[in-house]
């Protein structure tokens, strides 16, 4: 949530605000179109939000940590056991908001754990406020290392193709490039059918000073071959939404033929995440979500397919296998995707 | 411009009409929103129409031949000369409408040799009527030909994926497959930006009464891997705008991506197209047309993207390596990409 290049920020950077009384979400649905914010009063309303859509991608993280801080100033006034159960309310519904989504769920299960041991509701305030902020930090920390690791891969004026929207990353991702001397140039996919990256990733480039040219997701092989006149790509960056430990990457569908061209046409590609899922031994266990077909009919929406169209298909996310992938870039650097047990042993190291 | 299976037509397949006085075109820039047909009095008005893109595909050279006929007619009270000038200057402004596709010229080239011997108006008059016909006819045979060939290729109950729109080679798949007795099922990409498999494949194949699932650009490779929720994919299939004597296939943006994709998971490329281009050695021989930035800022005229954005790319083709291609499937049968030599060895045998 700090700056960009110079005074620079980017909106989405800075997209949950927690007021005196309420937290203010920026709506990711109308953005960049209307510049919208959500006003929330309590954690169940934030849930709601959570639940509409309202934010997305890192959003609800950010949306979680203030809820329940804002839910720590509310009880301020209450017995303790009245406080305890009130942040443990809260934390449910936050937690509860969205099943696929693990960002809010870690945020509560670090607040109600700071909190356990409060003996007044003083104390139980202080703790998760605290909580909150450090857990905010934390994830900032990851994200910097994270983004360091990435910038040392990507030498001054790469020309990076990317797909869908990578968030707190690519925010992290411009800073430590500022900070390391290096400018890249961004080639987005438009990232059908929600146009993330028409809307959101391009946009946030601009924001931030960036040199970013769109294309369609049908284009990325093109770029990718061999004297493509978009001039050469030097690496296929995208986050991931989860990296089973096999090194195979689900993210959001279209990365996998990304992938595939970018091998094809030795293309480096760095897939994103803070940490490798140590629960998921390969991609195989992983369900991924399909959503309605509907949405493959229409463009923000209006309709835009035949009107006789009645079948579509639409899975959230694809499965990369880790033939696909150079490198896995976690916040304890980067790993071949068939060595990721390192991470882990790194971390009892 | 025949019906599909039973009575079923699908609009497309009868896009050129010829009437006493003029030429119909169906607007295919508002099809299958609107159904709307260009009226043209004469060989220019039809220029007109095919510069502005009134109608693509095959639709020019039905077009061309249309206007040729109609202006056969309007000089049959014409002096020889008087009449042979005509049909020349209609045959100029015709075979000028559209630099990059060479159906109209192929069509005067066609007529204007016919009328050559003519020694009186009605000779002219009747040669030029019959020229057309029979250009017409040769056509519609060699995209059955191609057809039948492709047909050979894919058993009953094949699942096929295709991209853009094939046009008479579709309606020709339909009826091929209908005859031989067997069913496909369909899934066809929409075809950012001007959406022509959402628009145009997907409608005509739901006239036709086939089974078609619509995915947005970025899911073919999804689709196409393994355990794959869509099903097993039997075939790519596509047409190709050309394919020269090495076997690359130039067709619509994002064929590349799907052919490697393809060729990942073992799934056949089969790519259609009447003939391959005796005149191009190489694909490297090929320049590629780029088309305006703003239509990928675009979706059906409206702003999509971020209004920050500024720079796009939209290369209008992509060339795929002989080496991502099965088989090149032609009028006279199909072809490893690497023995495209022998269509011609057949020629001249």
């Amino acid at each position: 949530m700090t700056a960009g290049r110079g005074d620079r920020i980017a909106t989405l950077d800075d997209s949950v605000r927690l007021t005196a009384d309420s937290v203010h979400i920026l709506d990711r649905r109308a953005f960049p179109d209307r510049l919208e914010w959500v006003r929330a009063s309590s954690a169940e309303q934030v849930a709601d939000a959570i639940r509409d859509m309202v934010t997305q991608s890192s959003g609800p993280l950010y949306a979680a940590y203030a809820a329940l801080t804002l839910t720590a100033r509310q009880v301020r006034g209450l017995p303790l056991d009245a406080a305890r159960a009130r942040m443990s309310e809260a934390g449910r519904v936050i937690g509860d908001a969205r099943p696929t989504n693990a960002h809010p769920r870690e945020a509560v299960a670090r607040i109600l754990a700071a909190v356990a041991p409060a003996t007044t509701t003083s104390e139980l305030v202080e703790a998760a406020v605290a909580a909150a902020a450090a857990g905010l930090t934390h994830y900032a920390d990851l994200s910097d290392s994270l983004a360091r690791a990435t910038v040392a891969l990507l030498p001054d004026g790469s020309r990076i193709l990317t797909h869908c929207w990578m968030d707190a990353y690519l925010f992290a991702i411009v800073r430590a490039a500022d900070e390391a001397g290096r400018n890249y140039e961004w080639v987005t996919t438009e990232t059908r059918p929600y146009l993330q990256g028409a809307r959101l990733t391009a946009h946030s480039l601009r924001e931030l000073g960036q040199d970013v040219t769109l294309i369609t997701d049908s284009m990325g092989a093109a770029a990718l071959a061999p004297g493509s006149t978009i001039g050469p790509i030097d690496a296929l960056v995208t986050a991931a939404d989860r990296v089973s430990l096999d090194g195979a990457v689900v993210n959001k569908i279209g990365t996998l033929g990304l992938a595939i061209a970018a091998a094809a046409f030795e293309v480096p590609y760095y897939a994103l995440i803070q940490q490798p899922d140590a629960s998921t031994r390969t991609a195989a266990d992983i369900v991924i979500e399909r959503r309605r077909p509907e949405d493959v009919f229409e463009t923000l929406g209006i309709r835009t397919a035949s009107p006789l169209v009645v079948d579509g298909w639409y899975p959230a996310f694809d499965v990369t296998p880790a033939r696909y992938v150079t490198r896995i870039v976690t916040s304890r650097g980067d790993f071949p995707p068939d060595s990721l047990a390192d991470y882990f042993a790194e971390a009892s190291a």
